[in-house]
């Protein structure tokens, strides 16, 4: 039998927890969801645990685990993934941290971890930085990605180089001074160079005319920057060589983007696909139908039902998922018909918890030989359905083996 | 509460897929099984992954861990195996491969990996090879299995020895060089020793006698030897000490009698049992009752399954599903009663892909004191059984409790 494609589509923090604001229901269980209706009514449903039982897992160490790569082996930190998916290069021993304009007083402490939220001056006092942020023996490198957020990544500290965080979390309290979190010289001497480098932007942003300006008009100064996820980048085994194929991967998230592009997965840019609530699902369904004429594994990521479960907005969710669910019709559209199509999710984010959880998600496989469930694509119905439970690490392989892909051990 | 007997029936290949040539049915879906069904309604049923999931399993590796002995750990080749099964005696650091009589052209091209197939002068080969066949400061002797098959070991090749296939396993390219599969010593002079052997072989064969009549007859040379699933064998555990479990094995195929014998199972050889579509289903049920009145476990094998998988033919399959009912039927009329009957498989060959997949396999294990599911064996029943999902490795650790043999672990 042929070889089949395979499309893998991650509705980030899809997962959810009956919700009294919903009747009891979870939003994929209150939403009109036609298109993975039907896609359903021939699929194999299952529950995924990203991670494992118990572990609530990011966005970063779930999608390792759904592209097979053991997190408690590869993962180092956020920050290498952000800085490649804002298009950053990145050596093997560069530190890269993802980074927040903020607001501190003289002393240091966070009077608001976003410097107010709108910051349209974000990508100057980024340039800024870039050319006036002078540390004695270090090459220092930022990139601006979205409102008041930016990658900065110090080159050439050293593989061994792990620090801590100098964002708080929490305002009111005093930028954290960044400490080394093993025991190599090279972790030692990067906390040291961190904390020169929040001291330094401190006073380079704080005279800056730009926060002049804004503390004129009553608005919040970005007058420091936090510091998170700082890590140097693993040697990641890539997708294409470990399991023989050919990858894109449809986002406009970064740090996703950012994923693929360590493990070897294409990222082709598309118009339109933004990676929030507005992005054009008609743009980003003809992305994954080209990119699957031409690669055998393609990667699609809908991010907007995670940040209506952030939001603690059970009606957002239930429309976002009403929208990942036109995506869904508009792949079934150009699809032939003998793809694998999984649906899946990388963690639960609960619209009454606002954060992660541990739950399991959902899975949905299309396949035309697989043991149809033939109910809708709920929590409730995947956590009967004939996959059984999965953990995150075993997804590629169940998929390989639905698309006749996997090479047999012994004889 | 006393302890029980166990049997434990493996049909190679059972597990299956929603076929469209059997109605969207599995073979078992679509055989006619009233003993199954029979044993079925008073039965546990689940599904096992044979190595894990998203893998796909020999049944060399399959058996291992079926017998609880993680594959990973001593799986080694099958060469040992068949070696074992054709009754040649295997030291510690003898290195064995399977062999195929084939016919090349004049630059080892391979023209038919089976000589044709026919090839009823086989045994008589592999006399002559055995006469005649002499490397430099090696011994080498072959064995005769079936049809255009043998076991060939090189003695004293020493224990780290591990060397790369011989056989291009497809027509049309030539024979491979042999290669080692480690930096030990050891494997590089047996690269070059089966090297020797593959060019020796050839121009003994090319001028025998036998192989001249072929030519007369218009029919293909049995000219050149491939080997494939080199190893030596690994220190394994032995079953009955391991489970304290006196046990026997009622199987016609080499391989799974040699991993028995490895395995320091008994296995009586039992006249119509053949390790074919046309074993003796009747001997052989006889054969595990006479076995069972000795011994605490028997395993049974039951091969033709797998060969109907891989001969892409759903009727054949429906119809050796249905010989294996005949097979659970004479077993249970034998039972007193208070056994642990499991019957099971080491892993899918669907019909329509004609390889083994990754599949999960169906379980049944039936005893008096199990929570009984009441269906049919099927994949799809197993899918919501009592037993839900093993690994095959906790399989042999599930029937020693059913069968009231698992010690205490604390107190």
């Amino acid at each position: 039998m042929a070889k089949r494609k395979i499309i893998m589509l991650v509705s980030d923090g899809l997962g959810d927890r009956p919700s009294a604001r919903l009747e009891h229901k979870t939003p994929l269980q209150a939403a009109s969801t036609p298109n993975l209706d039907e896609l359903s009514v021939s699929s194999s449903l299952g529950l995924v645990y990203p991670i494992a039982p118990g572990v609530t897992p990011g966005s970063d160490t779930s999608h390792l685990a759904l592209f097979g790569l053991d997190p408690y082996i590869y993962y180092r930190g956020r920050g290498p993934f952000e800085a490649l998916g804002a298009d950053m290069d990145l050596g093997p021993g560069d530190l890269a941290f993802r980074g927040n304009f903020a607001t501190v007083d003289d002393n240091f402490m966070v009077l608001d971890r976003r410097a107010g939220r709108e910051l349209p001056e974000a990508p100057d006092l980024v340039s800024y930085l870039n050319e006036r942020l002078k540390i004695q023996g270090v090459r220092v490198a930022l990139r601006h990605t979205t409102e008041h957020r930016f990658a900065l990544v110090i080159r050439e500290a050293g593989r061994e180089a792990e620090v801590t965080d100098t964002d708080p979390h929490v305002t009111g309290e005093r930028i954290l001074p960044c400490k080394p979190k093993n025991a190599s010289p090279e972790s030692a001497r990067m906390a040291a160079v961190v904390n020169s480098i929040t001291a330094e932007a401190h006073t380079l942003l704080e005279s800056h005319p730009l926060n002049e300006k804004r503390k004129k008009d009553g608005r919040q100064k970005a007058n420091a920057i936090l510091l998170r996820g700082g890590g140097t980048l693993s040697e990641l085994p890539g997708v294409p060589v470990r399991y023989s194929l050919s990858a894109a991967c449809i986002s406009g998230t970064a740090v996703i983007r950012g994923i693929c592009k360590a493990l070897q997965i294409e990222t082709p840019r598309v118009a339109g696909v933004t990676g929030d609530s507005k992005t054009d699902i008609k743009a980003k369904a003809r992305a994954v139908i080209r990119a699957l004429d031409e690669k055998d594994f393609v990667f699609v990521h809908f991010k907007a039902t995670d940040a209506a479960g952030h939001d603690k907005n059970p009606e957002l969710k239930v429309t976002m998922v009403e929208k990942l669910d036109q995506l869904v019709g508009e792949i079934m559209n150009g699809l032939k018909g003998n793809e694998v199509f999984a649906v899946t999710a990388d963690h639960s984010t609960p619209v009454d918890l606002g954060e992660h959880s541990a739950d399991p998600v959902p899975l949905l496989i299309s396949a035309p030989d697989v043991f149809a469930d033939g109910g809708r694509f709920t929590e409730s119905a995947a956590a009967f359905g004939h996959i059984g439970r999965l953990r995150g690490l075993d997804l590629m392989g169940v998929l390989l083996n639905q698309a006749n892909r996997v090479e047999k051990f012994g004889e």
